[in-house]
């Protein structure tokens, strides 16, 4: 972390300054403001904190609950999430606290021993590589915990407003929204420029626009419950896929090497029937795993949480306020369960409603900014709806397989092996790396994708080892992408730089520091330090001995805030750290470079060949706009 | 981490609930306490926070300074630190905070260009596989608040009482110690069982018992600044030994990316000579530093913090109340900068402080609960007075040495080459690895040795990475060792075990659990769980896919709690993890194994054959005592 830019301050370095001029918390909410957040659930508070950091922005989210969640539902944490909490700055407390899904176990019925199972199959459950983080599972309410400690530190001092309950919207002519709140004091009205809904599956803003979820049931009833256990069952630390004869279960370990979650196969449902008709009670959960556990042992000690569901997919045609053919902007938006909602074994749901704010956010501030052009929030629906329709259908297929009657093959149920084939194929879709945006205005074509084969355009950018030149310590590249609202260039070097002075990485530097199309001279406000609005890192396949510091162009090594000061880490050296180098890994072109530009939320827009300053160019002045004046 | 053995618990885990029963925190401090702590230094909080764990054991820590120190003098932090740190459970913070030093560059007199310097040589600082974790600098304040919240967060809730200066003590006749402190509201007196002297190089304390430290000093005077600087010295996030004609400099890169530490050489001093006599201001040594760093520049933008002193090493000939050839127990002892002082270049001051209290926490755990003869006391000054005697002769050999007017070879001074090899000869005695306690009734003799090469007897217990049986995650094996005053058993099973009943793991814990010599059995508590006092570890050399879990023996798979849960954390594999697995790493023979026995402060007392079963028995029998009733 860097820190000190501006003068040593003492104290904790996750608190931020506040800033005199950010919207203060007041007893009642702001009468007007910029975003406003309906609801405090996973993404409601990835927005929230992702606008936390930016004082000149009027931030205010809004919860019907009297105060923060204490025991949540969802728990599993996708690799993709844990890079995003990266950028967030808390990946590691995460990593600390939560339990690692390192393998995944399968057990059917024992064909020898009748109402006895057997296990048959274990797979890693991230695939070598995949990401530098771990599938874990923790609590939702520690990740609540954590992004509203993230807020409170930020120079906004973000803070919810609890205990107030959406009822209505209206649009004024002057370009804001009035949303409409219940509260213990009475009605209350917001006016904001964009209005955000992640008020749930039950939405009242997604009612408000006039969407609706449109899925299917697969009509059958599930059970789930933490519980402190004692069994011999021996993969109870495994996440574990179980088909009986009795039915079907799922083993999830929790956090804290104790607990462990059980989702347990129940009743089929009637058409449109729903399960809580059915008066489903937890000693009949437990009842029913045993008997599926089956010959091992269940004593469950203690429930410290259950419930009962129903399996669904449904999904909004599209998740902002503009109907479809018109052209004008978006002022309201919806995200997260309120656009989507899923089975919850395929442990999409949290991760994908939090993908769905990290995309909205930085949007959100380079259009009030005035840095882009008002097209670029039209990008949120058409993004975010096309990857959750792909995570539904493959939700549909999953949740289909999983309820299944148990059979071997030849029973007319799904074969185990199918089953675990299946499984095995989608670990890359739930660790969450199925998102691959299309071409639009802030993703560009594939022409170059040659040079870089392994940062596909459109999916996030995979971070790999390399260390920093100018102190030879070894970092994971891609945690330079702060949630910070900037664009990163990552200029991968050809093996001639950088002795190059007319190419490669010195031109581009040259480029950017001189040209008077460079987007960095025209988006970036006069004042601001020079990696303000695109953020550029250079990797050199030298060994970070054989390159001189000295020797660099001053774009990469850039004087920043009030005393000018030299930032050292822009410059990094793709010596192997535990295997082959970033180039290698990621199969880079040796001869040529490339540059690689990622998104303020890590996708990648574009892999161009260094020298290819043009388009460059005309991609950015596709969407940003000059400061004014 | 564990956490909800007794129950689930909401909210964060490093949050233990308050114990009823422990001492709460007052206005003034309490008239009686079991241990007393005067000094809130580095030596005094990892005492505190080692205690403020033991709600049966009365502590209290008292500071002469108004608060909680803001800006630390000290500030690098050796690898030895921060195993310790990750068995207060902090290490991942600190990680992430600090500054890596993972290099160190020697700059000297350009021969060719004189009055410039050049650089001659680079090494890593930490050798390869020397710890798991890195060397990091950090404010000593941030070490201090890490404490701080350590200790706020454990059953006891224990803070600090400032603002109180120590004035003296007096013994009575019941075993106490009166301590006399002189606070804002006047004269308090705390009696208690043990005092502890944290106060630093000026201890009252030290004089209280009438100890005096001993020394020379190198009549040399140096200064240190913390500042934020433009500079074209491209070494400057490097730490850099720079020896030039106008004198000597250290660079020390700080924490956040910007902040640089410069020890400069100045004035040689008289006989006797102090350096406050100097009037030594910064401005002199910023222009000191600017000649040595010819020709490179320097433009201190902002100086954070800066100081002037002389080189000297002392050292107290013992460390507690006891005069030598007395066979009394002891009742004060003094720890840190009040027994012995360094210069603060060879970066071992705090840390040393740190390993003294770490060293003595759990003696007097262990003593207060009647589980250890008092004679346990004792080995505390014994042994961390060789050890420190050790540091202080090393540490005048490198001051002289860094002193020395730079010189080419033949000029009379060091010369340059044979610095860098003293230097890399002694980079693991400053990473905190020099210290190797001999034979007392809490470390054995070296007989077995052989048995684990690699784990030296006497030597902190070196980690390594293993895999755990029941979830297949990679961990640290190390990391079981958290500073909560258990003995750990590392046992190393042969290439036969689990196969084997009558012998190896299996017959170690048939032993262990039914022997009636056997440690676990004598001396835990009625009631407690089964690893209360004993930590049983096992490490196979299968890979865990071809280990049965159900098979293992009981008490490898303690129940515990009120539930009685099953912990699933005590058996690991030895497949490898990144590079060799580790037996390979350590040494330990495959044939037969080992138990290596390491103690609550990490260092290994004892290794032996698995078999060894009395020679296991009688060690602890040496100096631990059954439960009474």
């Amino acid at each position: 972390m860097q820190i000190h830019l501006d003068g040593f301050h003492p104290g904790d370095p996750h608190v931020a300054p506040a800033d005199a001029g950010a919207l203060p918390h007041g007893a009642t909410p702001p009468g007007e403001v910029d975003v406003l957040i309906v609801g405090c659930g996973p993404a409601g508070l990835t927005l929230a904190a992702q606008l936390a950091r930016f004082p000149d922005i009027r931030t205010a989210i809004v919860e019907q609950k009297d105060g923060p969640l204490v025991l949540g539902q969802a728990d599993g944490i996708a690799c993709r999430t844990m890079e995003m909490f990266e950028a967030f700055g808390f990946a590691e407390r995460v990593m600390k606290e939560a339990c690692w899904i390192n393998e995944v176990t399968f057990w059917k019925p024992d064909e020898a021993k009748p109402g006895a199972i057997v296990r048959h199959g274990r797979v890693r459950d991230v695939e070598e590589g995949l990401s530098e983080f771990p599938h874990v599972v923790l609590n939702q309410a520690r990740v609540h915990d954590f992004y509203l400690e993230t807020m409170r530190h930020a120079p906004t001092r973000l803070e919810p407003y609890y205990a107030r309950r959406f009822t209505g919207l209206a649009y004024g002519a002057d370009g804001f929204v009035a949303a409409r709140f219940e509260g213990a004091s009475g009605a209350e009205t917001i006016r904001t420029r964009y209005l955000v809904g992640c008020d749930g599956a039950r939405s009242a803003v997604r009612q408000a626009i006039g969407r609706r979820l449109v899925g299917d049931s697969a009509n059958q009833a599930w059970g789930v419950m933490d519980v402190l256990a004692v069994t011999d069952f021996p993969d109870i630390r495994f996440k574990s896929a179980v088909q009986s004869a009795a039915g079907n279960l799922l083993v999830i370990p929790r956090e804290g090497g104790y607990l462990v979650r059980l989702y347990v196969e129940m009743d089929k449902l009637g058409e449109d029937e729903r399960v809580a008709g059915r008066g489903i009670t937890v000693e009949k959960l437990i009842e029913t795993a045993r008997r599926i556990l089956s010959p091992y042992t269940l004593e469950v000690k203690e429930v410290a949480w259950w419930s009962v569901y129903e399996i669904g997919q449904r999904i909004c045609d599209k998740y902002d306020d503009v109907p479809a053919g018109e052209a004008r902007q978006p002022r309201v938006f919806i995200a997260g369960d309120a656009c989507h909602t899923h089975s919850p074994k395929a442990g999409q749901g949290m991760n994908f409603s939090m993908q769905d704010t990290f995309n909205l956010g930085w949007k959100l501030v380079a259009t009030l900014r005035g840095q882009a052009r008002a097209e670029l929030l039209a990008t949120y629906s058409a993004e975010r709806q096309a990857v959750a329709q792909e995570l539904i259908d493959f939700d549909r297929e999953w949740a289909r397989m999983f309820s299944d009657p148990a059979a071997a093959a030849g029973q007319g149920g799904v074969d185990p092996k199918a089953f675990q084939t299946y499984f095995e194929r989608h670990l890359r879709f739930t660790a969450g790396m199925g998102t691959h945006y299309q071409r639009s205005l802030i993703r560009n074509d594939d022409a170059h994708q040659h040079l870089a084969a392994g940062f596909t355009v459109g999916t996030r950018f995979h971070s790999a080892p390399v260390v920093r030149l100018a102190d030879a310590k070894p970092v994971e590249l891609g945690h330079a992408g702060k949630a910070d609202g900037r664009w990163r260039l990552y200029a991968f070097a050809g093996a001639g730089d950088p002795a190059r002075r007319d190419a490669g990485i010195h031109a581009l530097c040259r480029f950017l520091d001189e040209a008077t199309d460079s987007p960095l001279r025209r988006f970036t406000p006069p004042g601001a330090d020079p990696d303000a609005v695109l953020d550029l890192r250079a990797v050199f396949q030298q060994h970070h001995r054989d390159l001189a510091i000295e020797a660099m162009p001053a774009l990469l090594l850039p004087r920043k805030g009030r005393h000018g000061l030299i930032d050292y880490e822009k410059i990094f050296c793709a010596e192997p750290v535990g295997g082959a180098d970033i180039f290698a890994r990621r199969g880079i072109d040796r001869a040529e470079g490339a540059l690689v530009v990622a998104r303020p939320d890590q996708y990648i827009a574009d892999v161009l060949p260094l020298g290819a300053h043009g388009r460059l160019a005309a991609f950015f002045a596709g969407f940003m706009l000059a400061p004014a004046g």
